[in-house]
């Protein structure tokens, strides 16, 4: 599965399409794009900690949708827009302290549905902390 | 399944250890107790909104997750805290604008493992929106 | 969501059309259509049991999976063929000997994904044993 | 994650305790041991295929969860007996003819709860036609 996409287009695009989820101030940035996957970035602000300063539930859910969003969206193009209809999310372990990684690999890109797996882990350390399968539907083309 | 606290007991206790999740600001309110079952609202604010005005998956997931944990709490008293292991998270239809009911239901309630449905659907409109299925580690006591 | 089948149509129709899954030997029937829903029953069988003489894991995920199918049939007409594409399923508790009552619900049904819930329970015990929730994908008609 | 099993010891053992499920008649052999993994093959016989000679869901799910159970197994030695609590399977597309070989990878293997990944791909084809998450409660020791 070969990207449609350039790391520098995506770095572009993502902030002017989603202000809000991907702006400056999201803490989000897309580290690098392979041939199915993207890993992405997240330094947590305060909003994203619980008390104990690790990230909060709702806070890897969303890393785990915008990494898997873009995966998709890096091997499709910057045409249509992905709908999550089902995620299925594993917390392992507390995540460390710091920044998390997020690795997005395409599991199945279809026509209509895709279906994509990611590991979170802390940027030090190779141990995921969570895992996360979603399933986007695709709008006709 | 007999709840182990009345809504008065939770209206005080949630705001008190979860200042930040549950205290005025979180627009969380628990509705109703039930057997093997609470009623929670979310009084959406503009941190809640994707653009358009709606809720956002994020949000979704909090409040699913939220409901889940006080149902079980409902239930096995103020003393222990169950960890997320586990949502599988379905995203049915765009939610309506304004406040969200979730219904969180016991599926299980073990002495190590609770699993909780819950259905959320738009204040005056019975129509499920988010459903999704969760399980909890509950600590020994 | 009103049924487009009869319960005799049912009846008819799924022997004839999956004689292996659906045939007089299968063990399963139809006991109830409603709106948006379907009872299905599973008398098991030698095959279907584990050392113990309870329900196997896959026997009640075929139960699950089956009954979803039919609920979407039953509302949709024996046209086109569902595929499933997900299931979350949550085994709670060991299932009673004896036959075992399976309740799909359909949560969504639009044009391309179905979304059913399913619980199973002992037919003379309300207690659900086992509890499903499946996308599936609906070919274009 | 050091497996405490040889794949000698556990070709020994599966026939002897699962006599139904891992005997000569199954289908099923373990492949190879690694840390934190363990791959199996499934000869599909008659019983296990649809009309149309592809593996059914059903076996699918089996073949994912026999899998997960034995990387567990491997793991903790050939003491305690893990129970599934959950999976979320993804069908992604229809499985080719002839064996399948599936690859389960510990993401978790705690006191209490162990999450396993599978991927089940054909035998001469890498391409995952299914992948399934799945919990397991692992009993007091």
């Amino acid at each position: 599965m070969q990207p449609m996409m350039t790391l520098e287009e995506l770095r572009t695009l993502l902030p002017q399409e989603f202000p809000q989820a991907m702006g400056p101030d999201s803490g989000l940035t897309v580290a690098e794009i392979g041939q199915g996957s993207v890993v992405m970035k997240l330094e947590a602000a305060e909003r994203h900690l619980r008390p104990g300063g690790t990230v909060s539930g709702p806070t890897l859910f969303m890393l785990a949708d915008v990494s898997a969003y873009v995966a998709i969206l890096a091997h499709i193009g910057p045409v249509v827009l992905a709908v999550t209809t089902n995620m299925s999310i594993n917390f392992l372990i507390k995540p460390p302290l710091g920044t998390l990684v997020a690795k997005a690999s395409l599991l199945k890109l279809g026509k209509r549905l895709a279906v994509v797996e990611v590991a979170i882990a802390g940027e030090h350390d190779g141990t995921t902390v969570c895992h996360a399968v979603a399933t986007y539907s695709i709008p006709p083309r």
